[in-house]
């Protein structure tokens, strides 16, 4: 990307390919995928997405084979088929990111290429069960959900969940790993077929946001929530915690629909009260390895609703936009 | 108080001594103290503060002697000097209470009066260095307190803590009980007077609410927060999101100044990010029993603003309303 204004502005061009320095990997990657930060980026409205961050390759998520090893580097053999952990330099505390984190695609060039260049520390073996195309499309997304489900959430089997918003990537996740562990899962949308399709995927059930008193209603179905990870915030944050339990935490990870116009803190505190509300972003590399082990032990596998190849980036960004079903959309790379 | 409108309606008379029941302790009270709670009754501005629970006595704090045991009862022998635990029924989950609690003084007769009765279980022994008037002091805010800080906040030797609004009951023993594991301990009040008397209880610092961008110069007085303890909500809370260091807490008690006008959820999630908000109030069985134990330990005293006779309690309650100062006032119960 040369320019920004949108998706439009990106531009499918040769690059030289990148030299690994000590301690980096270049990876051949066979397949990438979107996230709404890319699409962000291209319009300009992402923290840093600067004229002077230009040229820019972007793309946050992305598998492949290892292609070239720098000095130092012992770990993944040359051919090793590997995914990549886009959230760079985090850092040595689990619990927060450290001065030099940030994620991948921006400032540094990305996924949406032939070839990149990461430290060799970001790159971890391609679960077994997965191809190429479904493994380039958990990365930011399943790391974000794994993180605020369980290092964050504590989420336990048999709890109680709800994931307002179904359709956004992370909120997939977020319903098909709380399954996984036995979690009773429950989804908001304002579309019946994304609930339709979250049922697909073990939720128990669903409310459209445009059900009169949707909160009362998901209230009553759920009997209570245990745990809430909400990436949509305003008026949705303030239901989730009135339905909570008594103790229940509500995980914040994205505010879509802006800030919360009223917080009223006496449901954080006394009635249902006792409540956590837990801000995460992204994660950790502990979260990332946890999440690998995860997918793997849980024989997993993403959602994906369509596959562009990567010339048609742009063609494929305007299909996020559109915003029809749930599921990653992933961009196949040629050899 | 037999009828409900202000302080004054209250009526100094005799009531028969009661009788322990199975399980029971009846306690001489030496002394109980004010909470803002039992002002806010005799004004009917509190949940279940309606003619139908009258008459009531009111009071959560007080501390006596056993003066009658109930069947069964083989805990504190007569004469024991107690303290009463004023989170009546929390019930088995230290997480949260459950559905037979209530606080002491509503619509239980409560601890202004020569005599009270209480289940046996939720006596305990008088810290041994305090008198009766000091501890008699503690119970209520106390007990708050040692939760928010400790249970909930997860506060560590060496953090730094904001206690915003300082003066106020919880406040107070949040600042003394942070000091006494060495934290660092900052202030804000609207009143110099308070923030300097917070200072000979250990805070390092204060800031005053008219002082023109408060929270930024809180913020650069602190270097950031690992923990604040609000009682205040509002603009302060939102405050103390800006102020948290990455991956800080904030633990919401109260809400004296009404709700957040805007919360701007990336403050919880992204910048600082990682936040903790923990909602918390009373406290568990061995919540009371950790905090006597750390009053223990650590040998501190409470605050004690103004001593008044029990027949005083009206003009006790205007001296509170006034709120001038910080720290507890007591009433002496004559024997």
């Amino acid at each position: 990307m040369h320019e920004i204004e949108s998706p439009e502005k990106l531009v499918y061009e040769d690059v030289p390919e990148p030299e690994p320095g000590p301690g980096e990997v270049v990876v051949r990657l066979r397949a990438a995928a979107l996230n709404r930060r890319d699409v962000f980026v291209t319009r300009g409205m992402y923290p840093g997405a600067k004229p002077d961050a230009l040229p820019i390759i972007l793309g946050a998520d992305g598998s492949g084979e290892i292609s070239a090893r720098g000095d130092g580097v012992d770990g993944p053999a040359e051919g090793a088929e590997v995914v990549i952990n886009p959230a760079l330099f985090w850092g040595d505390d689990p619990r927060i990111p450290g001065k030099e984190y940030r994620i991948l695609g921006l400032p540094d060039d990305g996924t949406f290429a032939q070839f990149i260049k990461v430290p060799a520390d970001h790159v971890f073996p391609k679960p077994s069960h997965l191809s190429q195309e479904e493994a380039a499309a958990i990365p930011l997304a399943a790391l974000t959900a794994y993180r605020a489900l369980f290092t964050r959430g504590r989420l336990q089997e048999g709890e109680t969940v709800v994931v307002p918003g179904i359709g956004g990537g992370v909120a997939t996740f977020l319903v098909q790993m709380a399954r996984a562990i036995g979690a009773r899962v429950f989804v908001t949308s304002g579309s019946d077929e994304k609930i339709e399709q979250a049922k697909e995927l073990g939720a128990e059930g669903g409310i459209n946001y445009n059900t009169e008193k949707w909160s009362r209603e998901l209230r009553s179905m759920t009997g209570g929530v245990d745990l809430s990870a909400d990436t949509i915030g305003g008026e949705v944050f303030d239901a989730l915690l009135s339905i909570a339990k008594p103790g229940g935490r509500v995980v914040s990870i994205g505010a879509t629909a802006g800030p919360v116009e009223k917080l009223i803190l006496p449901k954080i505190f006394i009635r249902p009260g006792h409540l956590d509300v837990l801000g995460t972003a992204m994660g950790s590399p502990q979260d990332f390895e946890g999440m690998l082990r995860f997918y793997e032990e849980h024989e997993l596998y993403p959602v994906i609703k369509e596959t562009f190849p990567l010339e048609e980036a742009t063609a494929a960004m305007n299909y996020m936009e559109e915003g029809s079903g749930i599921g990653k959309i992933v961009l196949d790379i040629p050899a």
